[in-house]
């Protein structure tokens, strides 16, 4: 190659971005599988939207609108127009909306997965591409839209594999929460906006920090100062009595906040649109252990107009210092009937709910840990050792028929000799090594080894030199009993 | 929305890129989940790779490297350093390798599918983003690691629902060419290159012009004019009639170059390699009618290094004008034993196959045109008829019991009557209506409209008064009777 010695340039990996390998892809596309058939089966169809957009399409929509001209990976296009990389499906979504509205038979319900793309500093655990999967009903006011994104947000965690009791659908509705800032004479939107956003850390922070973030701001370890909504001493304890009202069963929530919100459009409706979101959930079998609503739900995007909604796993796992954490959200959502008239002009209702795939599949990951579960995503195909070059054809068509009885199996096909082949399959977690080597050949034979044995007898007795002449978990059978002991290793 | 008033950006998919709608997904999906699971059988693991890479690691490997600094998305991170959209997979995979080299077990077997970008002009068809599906295995010299990727290539096809017969594989070995070119006194790599170029036009060029491509360079109906490889015209006649040689089965062709090749080093281990190549796919199963040795066959992309592949289908369509034209190449690959090489400076063997997804979904739906057979991919879900905001919760109910009977069900979350709804289903390709007025809920019933039923009468008789009134397959049954009346239906 021309250019190998004039320059070399050091393999790595964006800074920010990830390989991802077989364990958590195989994890990931089961995850996504069952989602999308669950939505499927609830009217959604697929869509995906390009990965560019033009940057004027996702306009101020942006994660954090604090710096409205950061946070995407954005480059001019030959004819000078500034494209993006999309952040989230959302707002492509809403461009696709827009575009299409004429010939789209309405209410419009779509889902989509892919990858995202953020430009922020990354961190540990803090990628700059993750992969988000979210179902949509485009053109629907009624709440029954939500209730339906609430019931399947719910299907959808169960289908993926966490067990009934293990997640819980968070809702609420915005409007309370303005109710509660209209009675205490807050109206600036970007007060407002503040206040949603120091009550969405009621999960991360303490009370009196949140507090600190509703009034005057609130300096965090690091010497940074976040400054806050500037409420009075009285708002403050009015926004915290209400958000930080015990969760109750959905029935006596609404009960109890009925006198709340009697003199305040804004809440009344709030609460209207919970009530319908209720029966709704009802109707699909929702009960309070899977779906409640709870007052300190709002979420950080700027926005949502109405219903929000947070899917919590209960899971607790361990972090590092060994000490139990709560999974905390893996998912939310909410209804948003501003986004397509950016474009248009023309309010759309919109409701929505999106899933962070990759926490997903570090909760079932620590969900099977948890059970001692054996990580099958994580197996290799049985080995078939290479001897002799001159055999190859034999150990391909040996590879042929395990496939062709339903295993994986490949053909060794380096240079090494015996003993790195089989650490290469051991390596790989392969269940089984097939070896076909002259003796076998002649005798009409072939020796199979149980790799998994292997492993286990070796923890303990690796050292053991009786125990390595003793080739454990390796027997030589009759070429047509071939498939059948392997399946009997590999079904374990 | 505080801008909404101030900017109303247009509603539109970026100059070359496309959204993608159910019909084509689901066919995407149905065919990436074959080919995968074929992949996986034959030992090959998933990966996948960031989205974006540094630029410098896709290096000059770019699809056109007459144009070395264009042809992708680039854009500075701030940290300055450039990253550029992936414009394939193997190059990601080079730089996933090169930098995992230590700690991966070796061969590698990989497969990954997934988008890929090109700054290059759209055209009709011609698409900036679209997705590839690749295998590769790094690390392996043996031309059975070439051979594997041919049976692999012939699998996945016919896993994809391509009927054996309707696909070939062909095959051939750039050191024939190499060789070839050799003995005419050709060995500048530059002049080799437009030569591989010139014959990889033989598909779509005549005879003459692949000739004028071969000498001085050819000037094309627009004007624009092609610099040729320069050969003398006796090189160019050996050149042609090596590659115009007719296709036979793979021994004949072994056997008719046998004494070719025989003082020139390069021609007898490229002819050596497909005669393993020939006996590892006759282990595999895979005859003369799956997979052939063919001269004309050389791939554009200046990495490969030794045997090249081509998958065509051999299914004839129509175009626009109604001419049959062959549908053509669907993937291709081969061995490229320097690009690792570029990060490292040490050579790793490593050789792939690469599916035009896209190309693949056409080629299904062509052949599913062909057997005239109903496009199931585009069926949209039971839609259950909202008649009353009180009774939203009964329609709820009754989709939830389809869903659970595993018929895809929604209820119409729009505002409009009956009319519209019936229309709107009628749009989404659904197979049937349930409807659950006052009538129906107060005598226990449940009506049921089959609406491909609707569909095929009214192509006839749409005009005819008295049909309408007869509501063709429409009935109305006992509430419990519902889900077996649907399933009636959509079973058809």
């Amino acid at each position: 190659m021309s250019d190998t010695a004039d320059f070399r340039p050091e393999a790595r990996v964006p800074r920010g971005f990830q390989d991802r390998r077989a364990r958590d892809l195989r994890a990931e596309r089961a995850i996504l599988e069952a989602v999308a058939k669950v939505y499927e089966a609830w009217g959604f169809e697929p869509l995906e939207t390009s990965a560019l957009e033009y940057a004027d399409a996702l306009g101020k929509f942006l994660p954090d609108s604090d710096r409205p001209n950061e946070g995407v990976f954005a480059f001019q296009d030959d004819d000078e127009q500034w494209l993006a990389l999309r952040y989230d499906l959302t707002a492509p979504l809403a461009r696709f909306a827009a575009q299409n509205w004429e010939t789209t038979p309405k209410p419009f319900r779509r889902y989509a997965y892919g990858p995202v793309w953020r430009n922020e500093k990354p961190g540990p655990g803090r990628f700059r591409e993750f992969v988000q999967c979210d179902a949509d009903t485009v053109g629907s006011d009624r709440p029954e839209a939500d209730a339906e994104m609430i019931a399947m947000a719910v299907a959808g965690l169960e289908a993926a594999g966490l067990p009934r009791g293990t997640a819980m659908v968070k809702v609420n509705n915005r409007k309370l929460l303005d109710a509660v800032l209209a009675s205490a004479g807050v109206e600036d939107p970007v007060q407002k906006l503040i206040v949603m956003r120091a009550v969405d850390k009621l999960d991360k922070f303490s009370l009196n920090d949140v507090r600190l973030l509703l009034g005057e701001g609130r300096l965090d370890e690091s010497g940074d100062f976040t400054k806050g909504a500037r409420l009075s001493p009285a708002a403050i304890e009015r926004v915290m009595a209400y958000v930080t009202a015990p969760a109750t069963s959905r029935t006596a929530f609404l009960d109890r906040l009925s006198d709340t919100f009697v003199d305040s459009t804004a809440g009344a409706e709030g609460l209207a649109e919970l009530a319908r979101i209720d029966a709704a959930l009802n109707g699909l079998g929702v009960g309070d252990d899977r779906a409640r609503f709870d007052p300190s739900v709002v979420r950080g995007l700027e926005y949502y107009t109405g219903p929000v909604f947070e899917a919590e796993l209960l899971l607790e796992t361990r972090d590092e210092k060994g000490e139990r954490v709560r999974f905390g959200s893996v998912g939310g959502g909410g209804r948003y009937d501003d986004l397509v008239a950016r474009f248009t002009g023309q309010r759309v209702p919109a409701t929505g709910f999106s899933f962070g795939v990759s926490r997903l599949v570090a909760a079932m990951r620590s969900l099977a840990q948890m059970a001692e579960q054996a990580d099958a995503t994580a197996r290799g195909p049985v080995v078939v050792i290479a001897f002799d070059d001159a055999a190859m054809a034999d150990y391909f068509a040996v590879a042929a028929e395990l496939r062709a009885a339903g295993i994986a199996a490949e053909v060794y096909l380096g240079r090494s000799g015996m003993k790195a082949q089989m650490k290469y399959a051991d390596r790989r977690l392969s269940p089984a090594a097939v070896m076909l080597g002259e003796d076998e050949r002649k005798a009409g034979t072939v020796t199979v080894k149980d790799l998994d044995l292997g492993r286990e007898l070796a923890k303990g007795l690796s050292d053991n030199q009786q125990w390595r002449d003793a080739r454990p978990g390796q027997q030589t059978v009759e070429r047509r009993d071939l498939v059948a002991t392997v399946r009997r290793i590999v079904e374990g």
